[in-house]
């Protein structure tokens, strides 16, 4: 079906909205009447502009405040629908939204309304416009779907029909089932929008919280089957009115946009795309690094071994158990920098800049991705490497598809040959690697998440591209109090666990680079892998006594127990399922390490410790 | 009496908090039981650094989901308080905080309620501490003041009480007259918050959404009132959820904080400060800059002739009817400029850094602003100066109390020597003189308003100050549309207008200096005057045609009124008071003027006109 997008969606100026549109593969827009009066350029010349672009113009909005008034001041209002359909006539626009009344001068009267409609679109019809009336769900008189389709039925003009919008309609818990009874062409148009489920007045959660279907809790793929069974077949055109999308990148958010609007159609039957597969492990994490000493003596004193080195590049893996950290310390580190990388560049010190997802099927994962409108990573970076499918994340994290050990794939080990564990390299490395002996193994490790901090205004983007693009789940999204702000946190995670990525976000723009992002470890041992740790020389973050002093009021332990939290500085939490317990490493750069163990079936992430951790991390820094 | 804020108030550690509350003059804090746990300080050494500070700990909280649960529930409960009490002794706390419960556990059963309520009160009583019970807006079972009291009362245990929460008990609508029938010493502890009356889900409100009194939609210092009635004498304590305040400095939020508890206490007839002396007029905007000329041939063009220096520093006079521009090129220019100017510095160009208020009585109205903590500014800046009383604004912007042309005050216009108009020092102004001839002059001008943009996280601040501490009324807050994110503008003015600051705030924190400060100056022509500053070769901000075309659709004109507004870039408003017609100049620096022309009784700002003027000045940046 036609893609379409209401020029508010997006910021800037309207050439730059119009572009970004059309960059992201749109086939038309909804030009937002005041988006027009601040454009320098003429409705001709913005005509010109959209056809150049390759963008049609799928509607003219809004007209507000027409019907149900006194003769007096429908005159008026005739008066200035003529000066808008000439207007039109020019920009090469045919159908135009109206809005049910506001205005403290409409009555409550149906058939006026039928019958000053009417006229309105005698009006319309001379200038070949059709019109489009919509019930706002905060109209004075009419504000559900159903009531402003009874006066469009009563009107009975060939030039009149409805506009259906998901926010107006779901907002309002009206139940969509009954727009089945519409008949498919007197629907004129159908605007999309999501919102998260806030208990908030209507007109502010309309204007400043929609968000892109898949982002907030309304079914809207539900929503647009109804509509479809009418027999519907003009354009799904998304009209948000967010905040933060207001100051976001046009082109971004454009992109974001339509993938949403991919992933609605496939859940609407709509659209076949290349099936998810999604991950079922995380095959390493990648660091770069200009100066690897630090995060290598780090790593060693984890109980990381290296165990191996890029063949042709100057990248280095250290592994212990299932668990495998590339160190990147060349030039060719982050080579699509210019996706916002939100792990950080090397300039930062050590960052967090790729990840690699064990994949089912990377090629499918990726044809996915691509669809999706994901940009699709080279597939080797050098001639020699194995052509590993990847992309890129909207965080510019490099996604890396994986097959690790599957003989019939490209295997990114490949890429690696073996070191003996003594051919150390730097000096730091021979010390490390003295560490490590002491410090020997966390036992049964590998990753059990990787924390991604995002840029504030793609937070909601990047949910959804974990969830649609990857196939992973998202889960509910908690506040955490840093000493200097509220941060967001929403995890997304595979069905088994084995892929769990909690994604925050800061408490402002501004903040973007204020928190690293970190790399959890699982053990079956956390107390056994910290004692190490500490004994070895390592240093964990230090957990103020008062914590524990809360946690004895709140649990009973064994004796002891709490002593040994105490002394290593590991935090616990326990919910219905299980217990999980934790501890950190210092930051080296933008990266940081977490220890976990998680006992019975606890699936969070200590969150009520996170204000512990964030502060203490704040008294270190 | 006795002044207090929630740790939780403010932002950073808990050490920066209570560094914060003793510096801006608060008697004690309640110690929020997180910001605690959170501190590497022990319980013993946070009492020391209290009492270093002259801090009370007037209040631990909160203790939560005690009371109407099942035996063995509350056996745990009880364990869980006990630890509490021992951490209290050590704290020198001695009233606790107990919120009405939101455990699924708890039961609908004010008996069992109370039972248990007193039991932890025989076990606080063991320690020497008072328990203070609250409802909470959101309780399972108890959620309105006067449950908590007839629970409290219930039990009638000498260690129970209640306390009362203005945020509580105002955003459920209850009367609060009823409080007076608490006896007062039952009512433990007073928590103070305002909020804006947001139509939202209660919690949400509550935890995002809280302000300092004054500066939300609560009658707070009524309700103060109805307490103070029953007997009350302990503290007035704020406590505030804030996303906003929890980014700002600790240290500026806790003197606003301490400012809206000053006024409270004035409007409740506690405390009594010195009478507001609200301005009668702008005496001058101080313009300062490192190169005069754009600016000076800026002033030139609107019509501005230069009549006076000052005496000893390279300021110059420009003067145009009744307003008066300082140009400030001198190295003494921002002095406080520790301030958080928010005009900008001279290193941006030119920036708006102070303005003259006409006062009615200087002395008094420095005054109030001391007393409400305003820093106050060296009443002279260089010893043959006039002794001006001055005040810095949260912004950072100088405002200097004057008395102009009152033989028997201080005058700062003595500072300054007339020059005749030929004797201009620079190229620039001598072109400038040469164009002032030609633009002669723009009637009867005055500065209509001067228009702020305010630090992001000191907005309430702002406006709370303006209102406060000069006596000025605050209005409506709008949403104003940026193409790259929304405004919000609140305007403080004077009675009868002849002072108006529209305060602006941009869309987030980094977007603190997007957006310039400009002086909008008052004539009786608009037209006349925008005619010969275009015919003088002067620029307008020029204003897209699609402006006037709607205007056509949406007002009726005089034949060639239109065309007129049109080939000037003359913007239009009319209410139901009249007519206002404004234009803007191009940007020098950090500042751009407005010329506007009130006709009727139209008090606005031309706030529907805004987005198209600031899209035009993207479109020109």
């Amino acid at each position: 079906m036609r893609t379409s997008i209401a020029t508010v969606s997006l910021s800037g100026s309207l050439t730059e909205k119009l572009t970004a549109a059309a960059r992201a593969g749109f086939d038309g827009v909804e030009i937002f009447e005041n988006d027009l009066l601040a454009s320098p350029l003429t409705p001709q010349e913005i005509r010109a502009r959209c056809a150049d672009l390759g963008l049609g113009i799928d509607l003219y909005q809004p007209m507000r405040d027409i019907e149900a008034v006194p003769a007096a001041e429908f005159a008026r209002n005739l008066r200035r629908a003529r000066h808008k359909f000439e207007l039109m006539d020019r920009l090469g626009a045919d159908t135009v939204l109206v809005c049910s009344s506001v205005s403290p001068l409409a009555v409550d009267d149906d058939a006026l309304a039928a019958e000053q409609l009417s006229e309105l679109a005698d009006l319309a019809q001379d200038f070949g416009v059709r019109v489009a009336y919509e019930a706002l769900a905060w109209g004075r008189h009419v504000s559900t779907y159903d009531h402003a389709w009874h006066i469009v039925e009563t009107a009975d003009h060939p030039a009149l029909g409805t506009c259906l919008d998901s926010f107006h309609i779901l907002s309002r818990g009206s139940d969509p089932k009954p727009i089945e009874d519409i008949p498919g062409e007197k629907i004129f148009f159908l605007q999309l929008a999501d919102a998260p489920l806030l208990g908030m007045d209507v007109l502010q959660w309309s204007r400043h919280h929609r968000c892109f279907p898949g982002q907030g809790g309304f079914d809207v793929a539900g929503l647009v089957k109804h509509v479809l069974r009418t027999g519907y077949d003009g354009p799904l055109s998304l009209e948000v009115f967010n905040d933060v999308f207001r100051q976001a990148d046009a082109g971004l958010t454009a992109v974001d946009a339509r993938r949403s609007l991919l992933i609605l159609q496939e859940e609407a039957g709509i659209e076949a795309l290349p099936a998810p597969a999604a991950p079922t492990g995380v095959a390493f994490a990648e660091l770069v690094t200009h100066d690897a000493e630090p995060v290598v003596a780090l790593l060693a004193g984890l109980g990381f071994a290296r165990t191996a080195r890029h063949r042709g590049k100057p990248v280095e893996l250290w592994e212990q158990g299932e668990a495998r950290i590339l160190v990147n310390t060349g030039p060719a580190a982050l080579p699509h920098a210019r996706l916002r990388p939100r792990g950080g560049t090397p300039a930062d010190g050590t960052a967090l800049a790729a990840i690699g997802l064990e994949s089912p099927d990377p090629a499918a994962a990726a044809r996915r991705a691509e669809a999706l409108l994901a940009p699709v990573l080279p597939r080797r970076r050098a001639a020699e490497d194995a052509p590993l499918d990847a992309v890129a994340a909207p965080d510019g994290t490099e996604l890396f598809l994986c097959a690790t050990d599957r003989p019939e794939l490209p295997n990114w080990r490949a890429d690696f040959e073996d070191v003996p564990p003594a051919a150390a390299t730097t000096a730091a490395a021979t010390a490390a690697a003295a560490t490590a002996a002491i410090a020997a193994t966390l036992g049964a490790c590998r990753v059990d998440h990787v924390a991604l901090t995002q840029p504030w205004h793609h937070f909601d983007e990047a949910v959804l591209f974990h969830r649609g693009v990857l196939g992973l789940d998202a889960q509910e999204s908690v506040d955490v109090a840093d000493p200097y702000g509220l941060l967001r946190s929403r995890a997304v995670t595979n069905a088994d666990g084995s892929v769990r990525f909690p994604l925050t976000v800061g408490a402002a723009p501004g903040d973007d680079t204020a928190h690293a992002r970190h790399i959890a470890l699982a053990t079956d041992d956390v107390i056994a892998a910290a004692r190490r740790l500490t004994e070895a020389g390592g240093r964990l973050l230090p957990i103020p006594a008062n914590y524990y002093d809360d946690l004895a009021a709140r649990f009973e332990f064994a004796d002891g127990e709490l002593e040994t939290y105490r002394d290593l500085g590991i935090l616990y939490d326990r919910d219905a399922h299980g217990v999980f317990r934790h501890c950190y490493t210092h930051t080296v750069g933008r990266v940081f390490f977490e220890l976990v163990q998680r006992d019975g079936g606890y699936q969070g992430y200590g969150a009520g410790n996170a204000p512990v951790r964030l502060a203490a991390q704040h008294a270190v820094r």
